[in-house]
C-alpha cells in the first residue's frame, strides 16, 4: 500500500469504525447505500451488456464498481459491490437479478421439499470470486470496505414469493401457517448468511451491513415471534467475527427497540423516524446510521442542503454516521451527492 | 324498505355509525376494506371480460357487487364498489385500472401545464352513474353504504408517477422542487375529492372515507408541510356533509397524531401499530378502525381466530370498529372472512 493510502487508511479511513464503536470523531463520517451502481455513469459504461450475476463472478470488476463512488464522491467508505441473494446463486438457487424489478427466482420455495435447495455455503468452493473481490477492494481503498448480507427474512421473501413483492403474501402465509418449515428456512438463511461474512471478513472487510430490507411490513408481535430469534443468532454469531454489525431495514419505526434487541453495533434506520427520537428509544451502546429521504437528493440542491443541515443538527454527536434512509435513486445526480459529502465534512461536530 | 329490512337498518345498521362517534355497541361492528370483488367468486363470474373503469359505469352491476359481501358475511357496512381515481377518470383523465397493477394514467403529469386536465369535478354531469350506484345501494342495503375518495397525495402520486410506485420519487420531488405547483395539484384533487364525497353523500351514503393509501412514504415533517394543510381543508370541507368521516393510509404509524391533526371522526389503523399503542396516541375524541393484518387470514383458521380475538382483547371498549389493517387480500377464502365476521360478532363488549 502507497505511503500516502496508508496515511489515509489511518485518517479519514478511522472516522467510520470509530463512529460504528460510538465515538466522536472529527467529521461525520458518511456513505450512501447503493453508492455503486445505478446512479453512476462510470458504472453503466462499465457494466454496458453484463448481467449482474455475471458480474459478480468477476473480481476486478466488482473492486473498480466497489471504487467508483469513493473515487467520485471522497466517501469515508466503500461497500462491496454485490446482491444479498449473491450467496443463493453461488449454491445453485437459480435466480436472475432483473434491472428496474430486483432478484426473481425461477422455482420459488413453498414446500418443505423445497428447502433441499438451500444447502450450506462454502464459500471458498461455491463462490471465491467473493474473497478475492474483497481482497482487491481492502488492497485498493483507503477507506473501510463494509461487507454485507441479506436478512434471513429478506432472503426468505424472495425466495418465497419468487421476487419482490408488496404483501409479501405467500411469505408470511408459511410464517404463519407452518413454524416448523418456517424455522427451518430461516436457519438454513442464517447460516448461509453468517458464511458469507465469515469469508468477507477473513478477506478484509472491515464491517458487515445486514440488510433486512422487508422486515417492516411485520407487525411487532410477528418480528418478535418469528423474526427476530433468529436474527439475534444472527448478530451473535456476526460478533464472533470481530467487525461492527450493522442492521438495517425499511419502514421499520415500529420495530426500532426490538431490532435492538439483536444487539448490533449500529442500527440503520430509514428517513420515516426522525433521528432525534429513534436516538431516544435505541439504547446509548448503539450507533445510528441514517436518514436522509433519498427522493430528497432529487431536487434542487438548496434543499437538499437545508435538509442534510437540519439531520446533522438533530443527530447525535458521537456514534453517529451520515446515509441515506435506503438506497441512493437511480435518477440521482452524482454531483448531487458529490456536494453533500462535501457538505457533511464541512461541518463540525459539535461537542458533548 | 321491507319491514325486515328497515328493522335490521335500525338494528345491525346503526352499529357502525354509533361506533364512529364513539359510542358503545351491543356487538364490535365489522367490515373490511376490498370486501367487495377481488375474493368473491361471485364477483368473479358477475365481472367476466368486463374491465374495472366500465364497472364503475354501470351502477346496477355496482349495487350487486356492493352488496355481495354484506350478504355473504353479514358485515355491518357496504362500501361503494369503486376506484379512489373514478372522479379523474370522470373529468377526463386518461386512464386504465389494471388487474394486478392498479391505475394506470396515459400521460404522467409532470408540468404546471399539465395540471389543465384537472378540471373541477361536476357529479351530475360528469359521472351521473355514481350518485345512481349510492341510490341503488341504500334503497337495497340494511347496513350503513359507506362512500369513498382518495387523498390528495396519494391520488398526485398516481397521476405523476403514471401509477403505483414503490419510492413514488417524480412525487416527491415534484413536491420538494416546485411548491407552487404541488400545492396548486393537491388543491385540485381535494375539490375534486369534495365533490365527489358530496355526490356520494347526497345520494344517501352514511360516512365518508379517505384512502390517503401512499401517506406513509413521507417523513412526518415533510407530510406536516407539504400534505397535511390540504387533508386539514378536505376534512373541514366533509364535516360539512354531516356524515362520520374516516381517515386511512398503510404504514403511517410515524404519522398518526399529525393525521389525527385533520380532525377525522375516525381513524384507520394498519396492522403495524398495536391498536392499545395507537389508542393511546390518538385523542379519544377520534374512534379508530382496524387492524388485522390481511395476510393473517390466508392462514389456517384456529391461526386466524386466535389473531383476531387478541386484536379484539386489545381494542378499545368503544369508539372501535373491527377491521383489516389494508384490503382484503385477492386470495383469501371467502369462509374465512364469514368465520371473522361470526366471531367478532359472538364476542361481548367490555363494559368500561
Amino acid at each position: 500500500m502507497p505511503a500516502t493510502l496508508s496515511a489515509l487508511r489511518a485518517g479519514t479511513g478511522r472516522r467510520l469504525l470509530a463512529a460504528f464503536r460510538g465515538e466522536q470523531t472529527d467529521r461525520v463520517p458518511v456513505w450512501f447505500m447503493r453508492q455503486a451502481g445505478r446512479a453512476l455513469p462510470e458504472y453503466r459504461a462499465l457494466r454496458a451488456d453484463l448481467d449482474l450475476v455475471s458480474m459478480t463472478h468477476r473480481p476486478e470488476l466488482v473492486a473498480e464498481v466497489t471504487a467508483q463512488p469513493v473515487r467520485r464522491y471522497g466517501v469515508d467508505a466503500a461497500i462491496l459491490f454485490s446482491d444479498i441473494v449473491s450467496p443463493l446463486e453461488a449454491i445453485g438457487v437459480e435466480l436472475a437479478i432483473r434491472p428496474g424489478v430486483g432478484p426473481v427466482i425461477a422455482s420459488p420455495l413453498r414446500t418443505p421439499a423445497d428447502l433441499r435447495v438451500l444447502r450450506p455455503f462454502e464459500p471458498d468452493l461455491d463462490a471465491p470470486w467473493l474473497g478475492q473481490a474483497v481482497r482487491l477492494c481492502t488492497a485498493e481503498l483507503d477507506v473501510p470496505v463494509i461487507g454485507f448480507v441479506g436478512g434471513p427474512f429478506t432472503l426468505a421473501s424472495y425466495l418465497v414469493e419468487g421476487g419482490p413483492s408488496k404483501a409479501q403474501e405467500h411469505t408470511r402465509a408459511l410464517m404463519l401457517s407452518d413454524e416448523r418449515t418456517w424455522r427451518a428456512l430461516l436457519d438454513a438463511l442464517c447460516d448461509i448468511a453468517l458464511a458469507s461474512a465469515a469469508a468477507q471478513v477473513a478477506a478484509g472487510a472491515d464491517a458487515v451491513q445486514v440488510f433486512d430490507s422487508w422486515i417492516g411490513s411485520l407487525s411487532p408481535d410477528h418480528y418478535e415471534r418469528y423474526v427476530l430469534p433468529v436474527v439475534r443468532r444472527l448478530f451473535d454469531g456476526l460478533a464472533g467475527l470481530g467487525v461492527p454489525r450493522v442492521y438495517f431495514g425499511v419502514g421499520t419505526g415500529h420495530l426500532l427497540e426490538l431490532m435492538a434487541r439483536a444487539q448490533p453495533d449500529v442500527l440503520g434506520v430509514d428517513w420515516r423516524v426522525p433521528i432525534e427520537l429513534a436516538r431516544a428509544r435505541v439504547p446509548a451502546t448503539i450507533a445510528l446510521q441514517g436518514n436522509l429521504d433519498p427522493t430528497i437528493c432529487l431536487a434542487p440542491w438548496q434543499i437538499v442542503e437545508a435538509e442534510a443541515l437540519s439531520l446533522l443538527g438533530r443527530a447525535p454527536a458521537r456514534g453517529y454516521v451520515f446515509n441515506l434512509g435506503h438506497g441512493v435513486l437511480p435518477a440521482t445526480s452524482p454531483a448531487t451527492m458529490q456536494r453533500l459529502v462535501e457538505l457533511v465534512h464541512s461541518q463540525s461536530v459539535r461537542n458533548e
